[in-house]
């Protein structure tokens, strides 16, 4: 029977057969994730279900970005919890202070998830790997605990919604523009519980790290996956991020779909998601007289070193107005050494950003940039929930990082081509 | 009659004669200073009074510096009510997000403070300009929210402690240890009240950065001001730094002193303050099997770009212990900028480092690397109270930079000679 990506990943990883929608299956896991702040919770769980060790060593990743450098002591307390549990059940991937990045960027430039993989993590962005066809995706800290464990979990299989992106973008215009219009046109419910598996000639021709970009934000549609064929630009990055035995995955022809959702990019502008949800979603030139008074780039949606460079194109030579704090978070370390050396930092400074290290910052209102009541932020991130970067009273825009380097030039939301 | 330092200066600020220690004299400020956590304070008292402007907009500064980028929301709001304040007021010198700097390293790079000066502020740092000569001190918020609305403010004439630094200091010996052997000598009450006076061969050879980083922990003696001699390295410092019409600036001969200090920096090793009082002062031979979580280097003591080439002259080509979070955090903007040209963040990178922005960080328990219970940091800075740095029950170990990166590397405390 011809099958989905879903499907196709799923049945790799159970003794079941996999037959159709809906269908509860057994998979063993390739990775189990979580952070400082879901896995204190996952360890507790973990301890009370009496399970002594972690399934396999090489095979959960504990990484410590949300509030770090430690913003207080109940963050540092926590990732101190995290630290003792990695050391005493001898966890390879446990990341914190310099070595820590973005779980979600960290991940794939280590080489920890990939193509067919099955990724569970404590963190809704989980689905981000989707970008490498990994069926990945955020649970809750008891079901991590469980995994953790016993190395598989249960997921009914998820109906597919098939995304076809077509058409010639503009400058300017790319991968978060696309999930956003995506998200606009079929709701954060548009995809509650399905797959979204992506396709067309713009996806083909799409870099690795804008298919992380659009697979991260297919949990606001609700999504439980989003996935990507794996062509050969996913193989040749993963092959340098240090895999091996990877190789291409697409869904089989006849497939069945619940739904196709067709996108044409030819003529889009920006897309901006307004207050205060992902679907709120306008192009750029109706977001009018919209003074900022922040501007974020960084997070697991746009924080990568592509992300970056078009900050930088953006902001070369120019000033971020005098009223808006440009705060840029360069995902990774070895993104942050890479900007470093491109001369984007220099770039980045000379604008008058302030260049913070890789942590999750402010983007669910953690620390390095929360808002007063009142005041406005763009962001590269991928929430705009009521209250998400600070106060009930602030207010977060998304955008591509061109728009949010541009906006924090003009003290208003502005679209790059009119600077 | 031969004045003191400290005494001339006042004289300066003052109609009266200034005759002897103890007597109540009104002068003239020629800067008052807030931060995002005292100018709140401060703004409500100045609004309590029914002032209505500030006595001189370009006499007031206010440098939202301690938990910023906003920490969370009530930071991002205290930092709010500065900014209305600063823009109701027009006050000139109000830094925030990417013009933000560490007050006391970002005030004397902008030429704001300087000789014979007499500054106040709501930050018992303050102290830190008496490298420049100026009669500089901390004050509470009230006090400033009154010099705010009328430039002037009263003194109790302080009696004035000579400090005699001579001798050739050794390889990683430098000013830090020079203030914190003579903290360890006198004590935290030592100098209560009383101006600290420098002067001797090595205050002499002194860069002015050395003597900023010894006038700024003049209050951890009980210091009213520490104060060094204005010559020619001085005035060249604060003519770079756009400020015109400084002169040199001694101690009349026969001046009257309290008491004098001699301290001999020959054969002196690195000093480290040790928990929880930074007069409690060992040789770091002295300090053995401390195993430490962090490392801390910057802050208004040492996070000037000098301190961070020391650093960096211990880091390169080395790699942080894998169990120690090293923190760098640059005090200034275009100190940052520096450190990025001269290839300084690249090396602090390469060896595991956090570089972080330009904050007071985690030095008063703010934020960006707070402490965990049963965790040590070492750090560059000023004081090791109980719980400054995060839990009670960690512990914060005072060096110089070597001492921190060194320590950094070995994964525990330790004399750079010795790596």
């Amino acid at each position: 029977m011809p099958k989905t990506l879903a499907e196709k990943i799923l049945q790799a990883h159970t003794e079941e057969t996999v037959k159709e929608a809906g269908q509860i299956v057994r998979c063993n896991v390739s990775m189990v994730l979580a952070n400082d702040i879901t896995a204190p919770l996952a360890i507790k769980s973990f301890r009370a279900m009496g399970a002594e060790q972690v399934f396999d060593k090489d095979k959960v990743a504990l990484v410590c970005d949300h509030f770090t450098p430690n913003k207080d002591i109940d963050s540092a307390e926590q990732v101190k919890l995290v630290r003792e549990f990695a050391h005493e059940k001898n966890v390879t991937h446990y990341y914190e202070g310099g070595e820590v990045g973005v779980e979600h960027a960290l991940l794939p430039e280590m080489g920890l998830v990939g193509p067919s993989d099955i990724v569970i993590g404590a963190d809704s962005h989980t689905c981000t790997y989707g970008g490498l066809g990994a069926f990945a995706t955020g649970m809750g800290s008891t079901d991590i605990a469980g995994a953790m464990a016993l190395g598989e979990t249960w997921f009914k299989v998820p109906p597919s919604i098939k995304v076809e992106i077509e058409g010639t973008p503009d400058q300017h215009v790319g991968a978060k523009d696309y999930i956003l219009n995506l998200i606009g046109n079929i709701g954060v419910s548009g995809a509650l519980y399905k797959a979204l598996e992506f396709s067309g000639s713009v996806v083909d021709d799409l870099s690795i790290e804008g298919r992380m970009t659009i697979a991260n934000m297919a949990i606001e549609a609700g999504g439980k996956v989003g996935l990507f064929p794996v062509d050969a630009k996913t193989l040749e990055y993963c092959t340098a991020a240090g895999r091996t035995g990877d190789v291409e995955l697409r869904a089989d022809e006849g497939a069945v779909y619940e739904r196709v959702v067709s996108i044409n990019v030819t003529g889009m502008k920006p897309q901006i998601a307004c207050p205060h949800l992902p679907d709120n979603v306008k192009p750029v030139d109706e977001v009018k007289n919209m003074k900022i008074h922040q501007s974020v780039i960084g997070s697991c949606t746009n924080g990568r070193i592509s992300d970056l460079r078009e900050a930088a194109a953006i902001l070369k030579g120019r000033k971020a107005d005098k009223n808006v704090r440009l705060i840029i978070l360069p995902a990774t370390p070895s993104i942050w050494k890479q900007a470093l050396k491109e001369g984007l930092l220099e770039i980045f400074m000379d604008a008058g950003a302030i260049v913070g290290p890789a942590t999750c910052g402010p983007c669910l209102g953690g620390h390095m940039g929360i808002l007063a009541g009142g005041e406005r932020s763009i962001a590269t991130t991928n929430r705009n929930f009521k209250g998400r970067m600070g106060s009930l009273q602030s207010e977060v825009f998304l955008s591509n990082p061109a728009v949010a380097a541009a906006s924090a030039i003009a003290g208003e939301i502005i679209d790059p081509s009119a600077l």
